[in-house]
């Protein structure tokens, strides 16, 4: 079993998967995403994965077959298991408990597709009913504190397999990245009484400078400190705390936008490799006032080195109100579709 | 001039350098540092510089010329200038001020080689007394109050010349790692009353299991939460909180541990990409009795996906244990001769 460790001085946890063991000339350079070639993601191929935890599928098709639109499984390599008791336990100045989560792999269309711009909006949108389905299945099991739904586009982003799919990992314990951001957060409410994102976004709304897409319910925009060249977070104008508790009407908003801001690197970038990482409420956390949930998009397109790593200050080379010009400009109709051609 | 931003929600700090126009186009993969060829560092091409800030040279030379052991000059490229006020400001929600502070290249031997571990014992102390002198010019210039020392190894690291050097970044602000860092090890301060490297660094030398190398005053091991396989963390035994005191014998016996331990690396792994960071106090304070300066060694063995990214939650499938036990074992002797072989 793997075990979850706090390293004292970061206050970081870190998952130790023990259960491999690993020599140090297993590290080669990684191998590339095949493209082409045999691909467990596809439809027919349904028993090369863990088996099926749900699927949205055509009505009469068994789990494990042909017929689904969108499918989960566990990941094959599970960094977090699901069964066992989590066991926090101390040892003088550390901190340690089992390795329990979830850690499931959302293969978004049956299709052999490499990006998830290639999907209809409306199949956008039942991935994102997905990400929901299975954050409101887990938060129920009490051992669990945080679900992390994320995406790896392109080997240099981390992923290993090119067929459009995205993660999602449960963990006993808050993140700290979201631990930082929810003090931030809390501290601006204390004084201000506002949610600091919602500050956020009315000024984004009113210099414009920075908007990528606005639409009824949500805004893309390119963040003021931005750290990654054409990083893009997508964040709804009215406040909401939890993903999971997204309208109907959102979901279908949030699909269109997510798709065009998508579409709108893609054409920009040349398929630029990328991550986008969900950041929302803990789930022992009802309705706050000073936390929002939104999504953070990440193009890879440059390396972190040394200094990156070591003080998390960034140097980033294109402004984000250049790279938002940038952005808006970019036509995605035609775009759109010179990529299915 | 650059800017340096901040994010309200991580609360990070990010250089935004504006004084490049760069267009979406220019991020193509990022080429491979160029083995052989013309290298501006060597000794010869002083001219291929920016003019020198300090070198340690043979009495008698000139500054630019040939004579020198370390030399020092600006970044070629800086991401921060030192001349012009630092002039913080507010817009709203978010906080700036000018992009100040100085980026300077330790260029570490005249001769082209492309690892600190290629030089003697002498060199390489000489190499850590430049790292002092310059924090110590630094420090006296009141509009700064940190100095970040780091080495990056390697294209996957970040590096972009192959001549053994390290770098300086000098700010206006603490970097947001340190902060975090000094936060815990202050409130662990706070409620024990010791300082938690010290404590640290107790309780591994009394289990062992994680100790790369021991000497007389400094340690090197593998952090129990390490984020990468094969992290280490070198640190004195002996409480220290500046880098910048280092006593006489401490550096004699830095210089041999940090080049054994990157020798124990390079003889493991293949000569890895890696990168090293110096965390020291901040220049505003004196000797405290809760942070203790140390270096962190991360080798660039895996890439860092979404997960990573959007969570500073890690998965390291080496446990800490393992990598400790593996370098202990490397006789860095029979290698060492193997590398100059």
């Amino acid at each position: 079993m793997s075990e979850l460790r706090k390293d004292p001085v970061s206050g970081r946890w870190v998952i130790i998967a023990t259960e491999r063991a690993i020599r140090p000339t297993d590290f080669r350079p990684e191998p590339q995403p095949v493209r082409g070639g045999f691909c467990p993601f596809c439809e027919g191929n349904e028993e090369k994965t863990p088996p099926e935890i749900m699927a949205y599928r055509e009505r009469g098709t068994q789990p494990n077959t042909k017929g689904w639109r969108v499918r989960v499984v566990s990941n094959k390599f599970p960094a977090l298991r699901i069964e066992g008791n989590i066991n926090k336990r101390g040892e003088g100045v550390y901190d340690s408990m089992n390795g329990i989560g979830a850690h499931e792999i959302i293969i978004e269309s049956p299709k052999h597709v490499v990006s998830l711009t290639e999907l209809e909006d409306k199949h956008v949108e039942e991935v994102l009913w997905t990400y929901r389905d299975r954050l409101v299945d887990l938060k129920k099991d009490k051992r669990f504190n945080y679900g992390l739904l994320f995406k790896n586009v392109g080997a240099p982003a981390g992923a290993s397999l090119e067929h459009s799919h995205s993660q999602l990992i449960v963990t006993p314990i808050v993140p700290i990245s979201v631990m930082h951001e929810m003090s931030a957060c809390e501290e601006f409410y204390k004084y201000r009484g506002r949610c600091l994102f919602c500050d956020i976004v009315q000024q984004e709304l009113s210099s414009g400078l920075r908007i990528v897409l606005e639409e009824d319910t949500f805004v893309a925009f390119a963040p003021y400190a931005s750290r990654f060249p054409f990083e893009i977070c997508v964040v709804s104008k009215t406040h909401s705390s939890h993903y999971e508790n997204l309208q109907k009407l959102e979901a279908e908003e949030l699909a269109i936008m997510l798709r065009s801001v998508l579409l709108k690197l893609e054409a920009s970038l040349e398929f630029p490799p990328y991550n986008y990482i969900i950041h929302t409420t803990p789930f022992s956390l009802g309705e706050i006032e000073h936390y929002h949930w939104h999504i953070e998009i990440i193009p890879r397109l440059t390396k972190v080195a040394g200094f990156e790593w070591g003080s998390g200050f960034y140097i980033n080379t294109v402004s984000p109100e250049n790279a938002a010009e940038f952005l808006r400009n970019v036509s995605i109709e035609k775009k759109s579709e010179a990529i299915r051609s």
